[in-house]
């Protein structure tokens, strides 16, 4: 029985298309790649922005500025889209959808802004759309999600899922350096970019967020705001303190249950206990960490970023489509749960670190410590560090509610001998809800 | 559109029948559960050897003691092995693929020993054979190597399999004990049996070595040896000097290429560097770490037994062959790769630490490095403890041949300077192969 051959057509030959386009034609592969997809894949076209540009191992003839043209194909049966963008990425990516071509994607901040309705045009035309490599790069989290874990309850994410500021965490860690020269270091490494807000203020992490949630929890996927905190307030004495204490520091993003129907998902940096796995996540790894109510904690590690491991990601997806499109099935992307609401980072519970600069004078520890108690904020161990002009205080508190040491802050800024507060920054244990 | 029904069947109602029993009657997971499944998953049957034995959570109208008669049963769709051993569980689960029911298994000893043969009546009669729960308790780690992993090449895997090693060797790391009473402590916590040797003489971790190379790289399971050494060995000191040079001695799993059609399965002790990811895989956790040659590292990390995490991955493996079932299609469960062949261990090259006990006379070190260099072993660091005749020599090797070390042993063993060899365990780094 000689195997269906199932047409391929990709848009954006950058690293990860350019990294794909030599998978797929890599002989060594060619019988894995036919046994696991039950077809041929031929690749039938490469579209790009410019034609004119070197694009060394894609085959000439397989190049046009026609991605239109691509997507739309009468004959085409798996459309990848790894241009990135929203437009015109999604104008392609729905003329496919629409002809019932299933569609690979990489796209984290098109799925964040339109995959609920992306994955209702797939689902209506009976294509599948997948998106592997949006999250974590080569890390396969987003078909465990769907697939393995499909009958578990998930209480709580946290993903280590942008590169660039663990690097710069990692650097600052293992350093002791403060926050510009490390981030210059990732610069002229090209871990970042020359305006690195996207990754350091959090907004790639938050996109993440919202896809990930989307599967454990069924929340929609609609350009929704994640509350988000970047890295660029983290400064060396905090790194410095949260080692001696056992920490690491860590851009976290959070999606996790409040209460029976609540859902919250953040961004924030967070002291993690150096035991725990996520503490073990270096330089520009990725990570998820997924505790579900039956299975108890699981991770995910991987390279985030990079050509070849997010092309991958994007294969493993190329070849479940194929799977799918040769038994004449397509899975359902995520289903949108409408019973939840999203609770405000304010409701929800953690131990906080906290600093102070303070001027060193008596009586200044209880004005401090009676503003904590004011708010119903109580205090798990504090230390002080130099005198008179230089000290600080650094607290650590039991599970508060994150509105009351909001409320602690503002009350704590009041103060006369409260020069400044140096940090709040969220601790990851098991009193964490 | 009414969902079809699914018939499952369970043998066995132990710690994981017992939970998937519950997972599956949960009303909170019924409508995730349905849309998983595509199906509504309706459970015809437990059973078990033992019907006067309490079984609370266990419908009693469901219970028998036929359980050749549930496999067989005409309106069965999926078959659940949950009892473990080789016979009669071999039995009832051919009986059931010889119909076309699906399988989900959780029983490694029985892949590891019929695996090859088990897949090939699956696939001959359009059923599924599934057995996510063989290895690492709720780690999905086998469908991502059989689905998102398919089109990459594994070129390494290494695993921390058995959680009763794993337990044990933490607790000599973090309590500075010997072996004897960190394994007394584990069997008190029930972590480890009154006879462990299926542990700690590393079986149970060649059986799931065997099932992971079967998907990772596919190589026949049919009862082949494993290369086995386990953690009877090691002692206290070794434990220190590896903390000491920046380790931590994990009980690896490992099966990985060498050169272009071999492929090496074995067990041993390992030195793992602090700062690897498994080195952060602490007491009764599992984790299992994957080298692609173009993914990159990928590690997923779990709970690696008790019953409901391992009830978790049961239930996807149901899921999916509901899923596969109402689509009127099956999976391959693995390929095997007939122009493989097994490397024995002492053709594989490695770093290795050796620790010798010699008596401290002058002249020692000089005999003892002159057997190291006839035999082509390269000395990375050496360090002595004690003097005397209770002097200690630790060493550190360049990456060396497995052979070329063993003949090294023989030939120290031969000194009359050196009193005994305490330990040779292996250091994986870049320079392991």
């Amino acid at each position: 029985m000689s195997a269906p051959v199932l047409r391929v057509g990709v848009i954006g030959a950058g690293n990860v298309g350019a990294a794909l386009v030599e998978l797929l034609g890599d002989p060594s592969r060619r019988a894995a790649l036919l046994d696991a997809a039950t077809a041929e894949l031929e690749l039938v076209g490469v579209a790009v922005r410019d034609l004119t540009r070197p694009r060394p191992g894609v085959p000439r003839a397989l190049l046009s500025d026609d991605a239109l043209g691509l997507a739309a194909r009468a004959d085409l049966d798996i459309l990848v889209e790894v241009m990135g963008g929203i437009e015109p990425a999604r104008g392609y990516i729905e003329a496919a959808l629409g002809r019932g071509v299933s569609v690979v994607t990489a796209n984290k901040a098109l799925m964040a802004e339109a995959g609920t309705e992306l994955a209702r045009l797939a689902h209506d035309n009976g294509a599948d759309l997948f998106y592997e490599a949006a999250v974590g790069g080569a890390i396969p989290i987003l078909r465990a999600l769907r697939t393995s874990l499909a009958g578990e309850r998930i209480e709580r994410v946290m993903g280590i899922v942008n590169g660039t500021t663990n690097f710069i965490l990692s650097k600052m860690s293992s350093e002791a350096s403060d926050y510009a020269p490390a981030l210059g270091e990732a610069q002229a490494l090209g871990y970042a970019e020359v305006d690195p807000s996207a990754d350091v203020e959090g907004f790639d992490a938050a996109a993440k967020v919202q896809v990930i949630s989307s599967l454990a929890f069924g929340t929609p996927l609609v350009g929704e705001l994640i509350s988000r905190e970047g890295i660029t307030g983290v400064r060396a004495v905090d790194v410095e303190f949260a080692q001696r204490m056992g920490y690491v520091i860590k851009l976290l993003g959070v999606a996790e249950r409040v209460g029976p129907s609540g859902i919250s998902r953040r961004v924030h940096p967070s002291f993690v206990p150096r035991e725990h796995p996520l503490a073990a996540v270096h330089g520009a790894m990725n990570a998820v960490f997924v505790e579900g109510e039956r299975s108890g904690p699981l991770m995910w590690l991987g390279a985030g970023a990079g050509g070849f491991p997010t092309a991958t990601a994007v294969l493993g997806d190329v070849l479940d489509a194929a799977r799918n499109r040769v038994s004449g099935r397509h899975d359902v992307p995520f289903t949108v749960d409408d019973t939840l609401h999203s609770v405000p980072t304010e409701e929800t519970t953690s131990v906080f670190y906290l600093s102070l600069d303070v001027l060193d004078e008596p009586g200044v520890l209880a004005s401090v410590a009676g503003v904590f108690g004011r708010h119903g904020v109580s205090i798990q161990s504090m230390e002080q560090f130099g005198v008179g002009h230089e000290a600080r205080l650094c607290f650590v508190t039991h599970a508060a509610r994150t509105g009351d040491v909001t409320a602690t802050l503002e009350g704590l800024r009041e103060l006369s001998a409260v020069d400044s507060i140096g940090a709040c920054i969220r601790v990851i244990d098991g009193g964490e809800q």
